[in-house]
Order: structure tokens, then sequence, then C-alpha cells
């Protein structure tokens, strides 16, 4: 079944904001077994939406739409689907009684317009809004082929319509491609090794996969590779998935860093910090932060992290660290000071120390430098790594030390 | 003049990688007066990269493509356009030069395949790529219609892209929309304020807008405003839009953070400190790092930044800052404190302090609070706001946080 994405909003296509919608739904769709084989962007206007949507018409079985679901003039989608599909567009109760529920909380009334957000296929099916006002809708179409149409509608706003996609969408395409029987999905992570090492490691594995397929996905210092089984029960096709993961972390066990989708560095650190007991503080200096926010988006991070310092020069080091000869020594030397430093004034097993000299090249635009890392572990001897930082702009190298930083860490608590 | 982006890469289609090289592209153009009308993304297929081109050529003026450029297999972009345009591709001896510097830095010898980077269209124009290997280029079609087509490949690394975009795309685009006088866009920036308040205050301006245009793009917490004045000569254009700018400015000045495409708040606030010669220590409870991450994104913050503190908690806050009765002090007290301490303990005129009492909803997935954001400012007394955390993820509430402490920061020093 071949499945489109097409993203509506006018400051999309603008670029005013960057669009993460349609590529959560292609990651949504591929643990489904579905492959998506276009994806189109069109702005607040009907002409080209309605153009949008019967291109998709002719080359897709399954079509979805996100953004342009709201109370706004501008908001044409569930009318535009309407019309070409159709259909009319009626009032959904039980999505009527969230809005109304919202407003009351709120302690206010809802403006007239906002019921709009209610509207609904009428020979359709509702997608019900459970994390904002607007629902989403499903219509099914008949088609010359076998296989039947189908027309989603779903939220632009990025966390209401990721919630609509796990809760409404997964289990409404599940029902549709069951009858070609299950397909299940297992991701395995791999951090500090890089593609093509892991593509040659592989290559016999890739080249004669069949069921279950292997695809990889290559970010920063982070391969997820993607394991989909087809079979007549989820059992089956689980444990196919399972025997080939087993086959391939074997070869791959340095590297590995856990199963599961949203499995990151970040998540394994943590993990592993709190598994030996360790608690962790850090120094950051060029990545002012960046460190320190990534690692605390996990989930009870606060048992292995309580704080740590941002500072951008030695003379601050050296005041809140309780420092003296820091500006005499080396930057190398500096790290391991400053990464022990930090484990005893922030009483912690661990200290962690991030930082690196910096040039802006002659025009400006692009800095290179060194970047230290030093891992300071209590009774153990200071580890420290020091590695060039090539011409990027700043934003570039914040990110490659940041993740050269937790790469690090992770090898350390490994 | 009609344009059209076409992103290519199955990395993008399958949502592994985010896209924002097509949303750079259409706010580039958009400085042109150039407005995007379309927007496809493909995978690495060679059909469906030709279909998605042919499409294209059949609806727009401009047609600029981005990725696929590069050495391996999956590269297809160049070959495909070169088949469709009936030209060939040859070597460019300029960026075959590029590409051995760049290896000779390394003290390495490029591959063979490497070299396949320099190709270019062989009645076309090359785009130089000065900040990485794979050249762009420009092909220009005659047509039925009186203007010519233009079709552009562009690298897909976002920060080669970027750079191409600026130094090779916009002086072509520049050239081509020469014979229909001269466009001039000029950006101006506000915080504070919703989008529909600035609608309502500048409804008669939007309405009879004519010659410049005003287009409004809002982000959380961010207006920006577009003027775009086309005119005979660049310097009249100018003149136009800076006196609607200045009618625009006098009635939101309260909000008004200055001109620029790149004008953000965090620019703003170090701008500010720097002219007021304040200097300003954070520290960081549930944003943890995001606030002091985004303000040292701005060149030249260290004259006003120097360092700050993040805490998950009030035993650390009180060892690191020296204070002793924190965690019997309510949260607003607390934070009134902190940001008065920590200007102390860093040495600073301005002590912010950035912190929330955050509670899990039922299903764990959502978060709630209460978030307090203090400023104390050496002589005056403490500033500080407390207000309501809604129901949401926790991603969505750190940045929401962050973006007030910024915001109420830009009003205690503006």
């Amino acid at each position: 079944m071949k499945t489109e994405i097409i993203s509506v909003g006018t400051e999309l296509l603008m670029g005013y904001v960057v669009d993460t919608n349609a590529g959560r739904i292609a990651r949504e769709l591929l643990t489904l077994g579905l492959g998506t084989y276009y994806q189109q962007t069109v702005g607040d206007n009907p002409d080209r939406l309605r153009d949008a949507l019967e291109l998709a018409s002719k080359r897709s079985d399954i079509i979805i739409l996100t953004g342009g679901l709201g109370p706004t003039q501008d908001d044409i989608t569930k009318q535009v689907a309407a019309d070409v599909l159709g259909d009319e567009l009626v009032l959904d109760e039980k999505q009527l009684d969230i809005i109304k529920g919202v407003f009351k909380k709120r302690g206010t009334e809802p403006d007239e317009k906002v019921y709009r957000e209610a509207l609904t296929f009428k020979h359709g099916q509702t997608l019900l809004n459970e994390a904002g006002l607007a629902c989403g809708s499903a219509y099914v179409r008949e088609t010359n082929k076998e296989t039947k149409q189908h027309i989603l509608l779903l939220p632009g706003v990025p966390y209401e319509m990721a919630h609509m996609l796990k809760n409404k969408v997964k289990p409404y395409l599940q029902e549709i491609i069951q009858d070609e029987g299950v397909i299940e999905s297992l991701f395995m992570n791999f951090n500090g090794i890089g593609e093509s090492k892991v593509a040659t490691l592989l290559n016999d594995k890739i080249e004669n996969q069949t069921n279950p397929t292997i695809a990889m996905y290559a970010k920063p210092r982070h391969i997820t590779i993607r394991l989909t089984a087809s079979a007549k029960d989820a059992e089956t096709a689980a444990r196919m998935n399972q025997k080939a993961a087993e086959e391939i972390q074997e070869i791959l066990s340095k590297h590995f860093i856990g199963y599961g989708e949203d499995q990151t560095i970040e998540t394994y650190v943590v993990d592993r910090l709190k598994k030996k007991n360790l608690t962790l503080s850090i120094l950051e200096g060029f990545t002012s932060g960046l460190v320190m926010s990534s690692l605390t988006r996990v989930a009870g991070v606060s048992a292995v992290f309580e704080g740590g310092l941002v500072s951008l020069n030695d003379k601050m080091t050296e005041s809140q660290l309780g420092l003296e000869d820091l500006s005499d020594a080396s930057a190398a030397d500096a790290a391991k000071m400053t990464a022990e430093q930090c484990a005893e004034t922030f009483q912690t097993a661990i200290g962690l120390s991030v930082t690196a000299e910096i040039t802006p090249n002659t025009s400006g635009q692009l800095l290179s430098g060194t970047g230290y890392i030093a891992v300071f572990i209590k009774g153990k001897p200071v580890k420290m790594k020091q590695f060039p930082l090539p011409e990027k702009p700043q934003a570039v190298l914040r990110d490659l030390l940041k993740n050269e930083a937790l790469a690090f860490l992770k090898d350390t608590v490994n």
C-alpha cells in the first residue's frame, strides 16, 4: 500500500515553521510496514490544496493530511477534503464535549468559531483530539482497484498530531492492514560507529535480507537499525525480529545502546548511571548548557544528575569551582582539573568537563579549534579526550562537541 | 514568478531527518519577493524524482532541488535532472580544485567516486560549493511562455546549502528578476504580543497594503513582520519600507525588538545588556541549561554573560549559592532569593532565576505546574513573575518557560 503525506499551511510552505509532522507520520507508518512514497506541502490555498489532494488520489492508497483544522478562515482542509470526496461536514458531539470541557476549565466561553473545530466527515469516522480542540477525520473511498482508499485528516499542532497519531491513527491503520498479516518492527540503536562501518560489518545480512527486512538510519554519532518482520501473528513476527537482533547485536555489541524508537544516547547514559548508582555533575564551556539540557530531557534524570555549571572563562571557573591556577595550565590539563573539581564541588561520583578552544575564521562566519572532554570518576585517574574541531558554523560545532561528550561519557560508564 | 522546491532524500521522506532546507530556501526567496507555491519531498528513487521534476516543470518558473548531489549511488539528482533537461554532465575544474584542496588538508587522497561531486550541467552554470565538496548547478530552459524556466540544484547538507544559497543562488536570482524592477524586504521583530493583537492593531494597514506589502509570521512569543517594496531602484524601495516601518513601530513600539531576519529575543537582550553595560548570571531549574544555551548562541555574548548554574533541587541550589533556608521558603520567595544570590555568587549586576513546580498527569505523558521567573538588578527590588504551566509534554513546557524567561528579562532591561 502506497502512502502519501500532505502538510497544509502557508507558514510551512514559506519556511516560517519547520515541518516536523510529516517526518513523524512517516516514521510511525514504517513501524506498520507502510512506506511513504510522496510528500507534498501546500499553503492555505483551496485551489492548490485541491490539486494536491487530487494528485495524491491518483497515486496513493493512504493519504494523510496534517494541518488546517483550526477555527480561522485560513483553516480550509476539512472543507476542501469534503468537496473533493463529495461528502459534507457535521459536528461531532464527543469533540464538542471536549471543547466545552476545556473552556469550562479556563473559566471562559468558547467563541462560536471554535465549534468549527468539531466538524467531521458526515460519512466518515471521527478521530477524537484528546490533547486539543480540533478533531481529525477519516474517510474510506471506493476505488477501481481491489483496495479501498483512505483519507485521514490530522491537526497541525505537533503534540496534538503526535497524540492522535499514536492513539487513533495507528489502531485505525492496523485494522486496515490486518488482512495482509501482521507486521512488527524492532528498533536497535548504536552509538559511536559510522554508517559505512555498520554497512560493511552487516553487509552479508543486508544483502540477504528478506524477512525481517533491515533498514538503517544515520544521525550524528547515532545509527538506528529497524528490523521489520511480517508473519501470521505478532508473536511469530516478534520472535523473528528478536533472533535477527541477537545476531546483529553480537557483531556490534560494543556500540549497542538499546532497543526502541525513542532510545537515545541520553537515555542510555542515565540508565547506566542509575544501574551503577553513580551521580554526575557537569561543567560546560563552549556548549553552555547544551549537554545538561539534553540529558535532563530523560525522565527520572534527577536520581543521577542534580546540577552543574556553565562557565565561559577561566576566571569564572576558578571562582565557582574553587580552583586557583587554571589560567596557567594547558587547556588539556585544565579539562582534567575541572572535571575532578566539578565532582568535588557538586559532591558527585563523576565530574564531566566539556570545553573548547575556539578561533573564528577570517570571514568570522565559521569557527574552528580544539575540543576537550574530561571525565573524572572517584578513585580513578581522570580520562581526557582532545580532538580538532573542523571549520563549521557555531551551532554545528556546539552540537558536535555535545555529541562527543555524551559518547565519551557513555564509554566511561559502560 | 512561481517557485517550487523539491527536497530529495529517502531519509527526509521516511522522517529520519527533519527537512530544514526547504524552509530556509522559501524564506530566502521571499526576501526577493518570490513566493513558494509548491513543495515536494521525494526519496532517492529515479522514477519518482523524474515525475516530481516533470510536474514542477509544468507549473513553476523557478525550480530548486536540494539534496542528492553526493558521491554515492543513492545520489541521483544531477543525473535525473540532466536526463529530464536533455543535457549531460561534465566535471567542473574549479570544484575539482576545491575537492583536491580539502583532501590535501586532511592528508589523504580522495576516492575516485568523490570526483562525481564536481559534476555539473554541460550547458548550465556551476554553483560552486565553497563550504563542502559537491557543487550545485543551474540550468536555463526555454519555454512557450515569455519567461524562461530556471532549474537549480543545491546540496542537502544544511550549512553547505545555506552557504550556497546566500553566496551563489541569491545573486543568480537577483539577476533574473532585475528586469522586473527592484524588490527590497525589511524584517521587523516583535516580542510579547500575540498574532491576533498585532492583526487588530495593524488592521487598517494590512487591508490597504499595496506597496510595500505587509506579511506577518508568528512563532511562540515572536512576531516577524516582513515589508516588501518594489521600485525602480533599491534606494527608493528601501525608503518606502523605512517609512512604513516607522508607522508600524509607532503603533507597536513597546514590543519592537529590532530589524533583520535573524534578529531574535536573545540577540536583543544581549544587545541591551551591552548598551547598558550590565552583566548577567542565570540559575536554571526545570529548563536545565536551555536559557543559557539559547543566549550563548549570540556572537559576543561573553561580554555580558560569563556563567550560570543548573540545579534540579533546593539542596543543590543552597550549597552552590550559599543559601541556608531555601527549602522553608515558598517557591515564589525562593525564586526571588535565588535571583539575588545568583548575582552575588557570580558577581554580576543582574541575577535571573528560572524555576518551576511540576506535576505529571495521571498517564505520566504530560506535565503541568507553575513557572517562576525572578530578575534581580543591583540596587533595585527583585521582580518576580509566577504563572500556570498548562498540561503539555515536557519539551513544550521547557520551551515555554525559556521563552517567558527571555521575555521577562527583556522587559526588565528595556
